[in-house]
């Protein structure tokens, strides 16, 4: 039995949660915000959301958790049979998060917290998301799923992460960088949403925005 | 037989190298700047290196190749065999490459290209990269290595980072943020370069370094 703790906002924490879905592998949900006592950073080195209880302790960091569970729970797999088809799996997740996903991030604080980004982080992600996406575009195949025919985990990654740079793009740009880089992504995401773990993960997500943003 | 393409300065790179030779993997290199040619950028989707030819293909973004020589050669494993123990090693290398390298490579910039890092930037990376080093001083045992009795993909992945991360600290700060926040590393740093694929890494990379510092 796993426990999920984090909150149903975070991209990351979605990325579990459909990953977990997704292979059938029963959990519990424990919400808990980010931060800094000792009752999470005993947990979670940094603090972090999301991380899993499992068997033989905690475990954080989104992507070890992913490859932990292909790894523990292997009757339903999300990875490829071929080792080379795996690495390409992996090679596409790096880089939607490194390059992408960990760039916009710069631009939640203003588009999620009531911060404010300074107009050279502004331009800097922007050059910088803009090169992610065109790379992006060169691993995405849309063919109808991320990497091919099948769904994998490459979906289970792209679909949290992409929503949330295209909205917080949107908020701070005006322009939905997604969509102009990768077309056919909106077709992609219905794709996604056709499935009833996604709508299930959209559905919670979109109770906790509601609950976060009535509370701010 | 894989070959390895990059530049010997590059701590991910020599990340890679280092996995290779001490899973005794054949492999051959070749010195490749990263760039935006469409030659580079039909295997590495973003131009960057290192990047590595399998009898398959292409593979990018070097935790992807570090998984995928674990996958494709099971022979000399350098993860441990538990799952929750691999999920750790995970951990603790996501921790290291994005909680402190991402972070400190906003320096680089400046410490390795002639550029400049804005006052805005060394702040921001000062901060975060404390709380990086302050989460990762959690997860390093260094009893003797990285995490526990064994050497491991860990020590793969923090020797070459661990060593430019308080380079580049040392050259903006005039403090190795590193060796305050970990005490013994420096006796890690030691037990790992006494091995002699370490020592070949070590060699290469100070060779490559006065190459491209004398082109300057």
């Amino acid at each position: 039995m796993i426990t999920l703790y984090g909150v149903a906002i975070s991209n990351y924490y979605n990325k579990i949660k459909l990953a977990l879905l997704e292979k059938n592998i029963p959990f519990s949900e424990e919400l808990l915000a980010p931060g800094q006592s000792e009752a999470v950073l005993s947990r979670s080195p940094l603090g972090k959301i999301p991380f899993i209880k499992t068997p033989d302790g905690y475990l954080s960091e989104s992507q070890a958790i992913l490859e932990y569970l292909e790894d523990a729970f292997p009757e339903t797999p999300l990875y490829p049979a071929d080792a080379y088809q795996r690495g390409k799996c992996r090679e596409f997740i790096q880089h939607i998060e490194l390059n992408v996903e960990l760039i916009a991030r710069r631009l939640y604080g203003e588009v999620l917290f009531g911060g404010k980004a300074s107009q050279e982080t502004k331009d800097e992600v922007l050059a910088k998301v803009e090169t992610g996406l065109t790379g992006l575009a060169r691993l995405m195949t849309l063919s109808p799923y991320a990497l091919g025919e099948q769904f994998s985990v490459a979906d289970v990654v792209a679909w949290p992460h992409l929503q949330l740079v295209s909205f917080a793009c949107q908020q701070i740009y005006g322009r939905d960088l997604v969509a102009e880089h990768i077309p056919g992504i909106a077709e992609y995401i219905q794709l996604i949403e056709s499935r009833p773990h996604a709508q299930t993960v959209s559905t919670d997500r979109a109770a906790a925005l509601e609950a976060f943003f009535s509370k701010k």
